[in-house]
């Protein structure tokens, strides 16, 4: 099997941006993955692109072809939806696509624009993610779902907003260094826990943002940046994907996310590691609760000890197990069909030592990025090592 | 490279079906595939799920895992959206799947439901696929497109409407057994050049009709057919994918379709075979003039000739190459997201002898479906061969 290697990653700064078109947004993106990797466009063999709601945000399906236009590449370009881990599954598909040989080069990432929908329009926008029949149409939103992932878990392993805030804490003062994050400030224990209620016992700051962004990853392999000379120091050794049933009412609890344990074993199970073997992980906190249902399916804590991580320092820049880095979904921001590409970004930039925050893991050989779909009716996960 | 077969197929039938739900209709599709192919869903490694419009015309995104789920499937579950080839797209990837031996069973194909939106609603939702800041803001709908792309072929090579009627007819007369089809009724000439206009110089029997459907197929292994004793006996010998700009403005010329000829070019080179040796194509008549454009891109005729093709009696079903005796998706429907699925679907069972219409082609071997995007900003081709 062919080994994978990430050539070069591209972003743009996550936030809000009215004057930009999504065509634009991933050009830039592309363009910086390219210069990063030293690779020209006229290369790349195929383009995976992942985009969740651009047929409501921009009236703009079948954005593969236009995308890979705007990025300057000739080739077959294929968009995966997957709700937020559309450019999770689009990266995956990238791997596999090179192992197989069917090409040495793959553009791989995802685009979202979502502040041009006004709070209701990108409300009902995510919402499309969840169960339309059985959830959606009985008043069901993602703050809702994730409020009753909240409550099943604190009535079932403990838990309180404290808990969570530190996650919240954590996130932001991870994304302060971070060009870009979305929100570069720091939001104090105090602050989050007096932010206003969303959807009980989840507030305002257990929440990431509505944002605007793209993601590009130039995937390659091994063999390909050899005789090129490219500097591709961080190998894709595993992927995973699972699935869930779509509605939160037909899964055995609220407070388990077997989707993603599902991916996570398939991946390390691919990469020939265990969670132990893990120095740094980028994991899918759309809300605080979902990084704790993360970590908890990757193992990295046993079931029900998984709130505790932020707060008791596991997960902290100078905790043994570095979570979100960047700032995660909850700081840097959430363009969510460029997410699962950004996470693989900066899981690079960390483990090639060219992050901001590369100084609190300077010995990190091994990343892993968890990219959930809704309330995680579909996850991904990879692993990333230092190859050289 | 592991040769990949086709062990079952399964499809709705193709027209309004207002009292059904998406799931309900992939439910029925995948269910009959699974009978026809005598594979249980538990075998099935990865579902590959076209759908173009389902956020629009359901508020139903995040397809993949529902569908896993109505399905009977625990295993990922991805949603491709590639416009009117989304299931084009699903079913290449499944075929790639199964040859780099990531999966032994993959069930690919596709669902649509459109009718429940009203005329202009299905317009509006069918201009996602075309460019929205370049066409569709500037009053461009798929009739306009294709019309424009009529014009310029009659303007480049000559061809009167008569010549199209001529592809409407010979679909329509194809369809009459199909008991999948929408239509089963004959449209003579005089009665598809009566019709009325809806973008000169296409007429409304030159347009495909509104549909709901949903089509399914079991991608095997042949050892996994052999070993299990399937009657699996059509392979997937090609594959190809194409993509174009975008906006038919940025294109060199309206009347060709690049993306078609590259995925045929990349297609018969895969199979190891040429035009010459095909014997029945389903190809992507969305408007007449399409068909013409595509057994041009697939090499059929030379350019400016494929107009005559239906009126001279090349592409009828007693010509030397029958093409869309399903009825096409002018007569048999085209739910979009699944038509890619439903033209392998027709193709296995005309290979295999029990297609409806075999009688017309007893001695076939080799099948072609050609799947297109939007204005043929992408395509699809597959080839597929008797295997035994």
């Amino acid at each position: 099997m062919t080994e994978v290697r990430v050539a070069g990653v591209g972003l743009t700064r996550f936030g809000s941006h009215p004057e930009r078109t999504g065509r634009d947004l991933f050009a830039e993106a592309a363009a910086s993955a390219f210069a990063d990797a030293d690779v020209d466009p006229t290369a790349v063999g195929e383009l995976n692109y992942g985009n969740f709601m651009g047929s409501l945000a921009e009236h703009q399906g079948h954005q593969a072809p236009l995308m890979a236009e705007a990025a300057g590449l000739a080739c077959p370009a294929t968009r995966y939806e997957e709700a937020c881990a559309s450019a999770g599954v689009a990266v995956r598909e990238g791997v596999r696509t090179v192992r197989s040989g069917e090409a040495d080069v793959v553009l791989a990432g995802g685009m979202e624009r979502m502040t041009n929908l006004d709070t209701d329009g990108a409300t009902e926008g995510l919402a499309i993610a969840a169960d339309d029949l059985f959830e959606v149409r009985a008043g069901m939103t993602f703050p809702g779902a994730y409020a009753l992932m909240a409550r099943a878990y604190f009535e079932r392993y403990g838990g309180t907003r404290e808990d969570l805030a530190h996650i919240a804490s954590k996130n932001h003062e991870n994304a302060l260094p971070n060009e870009y994050a979305q929100y570069r400030r720091e939001v104090s224990i105090e602050e989050a826990l007096d932010s206003p209620p969303v959807a009980s016992p989840l507030h305002l700051y257990d929440a990431c943002p509505i944002t605007d962004g793209a993601s590009a990853i130039v995937i390659v392999s091994a063999d390909y940046a050899e005789e090129h000379d490219l500097d591709a120091s961080v190998a894709v050794t595993g992927t995973g994907q699972g699935a869930d049933r779509m509605a939160l009412a037909d899964r055995d609890h609220f407070a388990r996310t077997p989707a993603a344990t599902d991916a996570a074993t398939m991946a390390y199970d691919d990469a020939d590691i265990g969670p132990d073997d893990v120095d740094v992980a980028e994991v899918h906190d759309c809300f605080t609760i979902a990084e704790v249902l993360a970590i908890e399916s990757l193992g990295f804590a046993e079931a029900g000890e998984g709130i505790r991580a932020a707060r008791d320092g596991l997960t902290t820049a100078d905790g043994d197990l570095p979570v979100n880095l960047s700032g995660g979904l909850k700081a840097k921001g959430h363009p969510v069909g460029a997410t699962g590409g950004s996470q693989i970004a900066e899981l690079t930039r960390l483990l090639r030592g060219d992050h901001p925050n590369s100084g609190r893991v300077p010995d990190a050989e091994v990343g892993v990025a968890h990219n959930a779909g809704g309330t995680v009716a579909s996850a991904v996960v990879h692993v990333l090592e230092v190859a050289e």
